[in-house]
């Protein structure tokens, strides 16, 4: 996606340890219009496959999964990441290790939300080593629900984990897949 | 907000504890269709007081910021719950202490995207004892943003929060208010 690319070039911001800060308009300010054209691009890319509901994970996936919904007209659910008192008991979980912040998370989704009708599209900002995406989709898998395919705004090729799915024959699309990163350049696979 | 109240009586589900589950169109699973009602509802109480920033906490009330944000064409800024290795230190934060999860934590927000230019609301899904409330209207005081006002969804009125923002002179637009629920009921102030 081209839009994408040159809004990492004009606002992103590389740091050290491959760290790649979009957060001025994808994941803490987030630009509407610009998230309004992810939406568009998770449409064109899925809407001849029958997507009825748009999975994400808190936090930084919400704002993405609502551009995307707006467009094939369907909700959004949302996994969260502790079990909360205000959660019923009745839902599917799963496991993440997390290494970008060191620690260990469950992932929740209620039951009453995802079941064998649905046909889902799993979103989120970044797919990095996919700890987080394996989650998600393991809980689409105890639904029983149809995964369509799963889609990251920046996937970082580099650190596999977008390789990984599809080689499990998993649909993954990402709107920009970084092959490599240096202080001040980028390398998207074509 | 009628559509709301109406919402509410179909689709919501009270709990021992005066817990309304909003679940099922609000804040897990979202009926996006319905958000954009409410970003309209938000956008009719204040399109002619120079809203420039939709701020917001995670994860709850980001689908609610964008959905009013699209009608503001302003950005969404949403405060994170915690400290993690992807923000700068150069933030503003203040501490929250959750009643509903029974712990404390630090709301935060990068300084370079809140500053004394802008003039914010802030939404989120629910308003109680006010007290996550309270640490972004800090925040915004420490940016020098001015604050036009604040804004939740479904108000718990008998929890106090708001009117407790009301006395400070705080402009609270909540698009209903809870004053009293039991097992099957729920009344809402005029």
């Amino acid at each position: 996606m081209e839009l994408l690319k040159r809004k990492i070039a004009e606002k992103g911001k590389i740091f050290p340890g491959n760290i790649l800060k979009v957060d001025s308009f994808l994941n803490h300010q987030m630009d509407i219009e610009f998230l309004d054209k992810v939406g568009e691009e998770y449409y064109e890319r899925f809407k001849n496959d029958g997507v009825n509901k748009i999975l994400t994970i808190e936090a930084s996936g919400i704002a993405i999964a609502c551009a995307t919904a707006r467009y094939f007209k369907a909700p959004v659910l949302f996994a969260k990441k502790n079990k909360t008192k205000n959660i019923a008991s009745d839902v599917y979980s799963s496991n993440v290790v997390s290494y970008t912040h060191g620690r260990e998370y469950t992932v929740i989704v209620s039951k009453q939300f995802l079941s064998k009708d649905d046909r889902v599209i799993i979103v989120d900002d970044f797919l990095a080593n996919g700890c987080a995406m394996i989650g998600l989709i393991d809980i689409v898998k105890q639904s029983g629900a149809t995964l369509v395919g799963v889609g990251a705004v920046i996937e970082k090729g580099f650190q596999g984990g977008g390789d990984k799915l599809r080689e499990e024959g998993i649909r993954v699309e990402s709107l920009a897949i970084v092959d490599e990163m240096s202080d001040d350049h980028i390398t998207y696979r074509e």
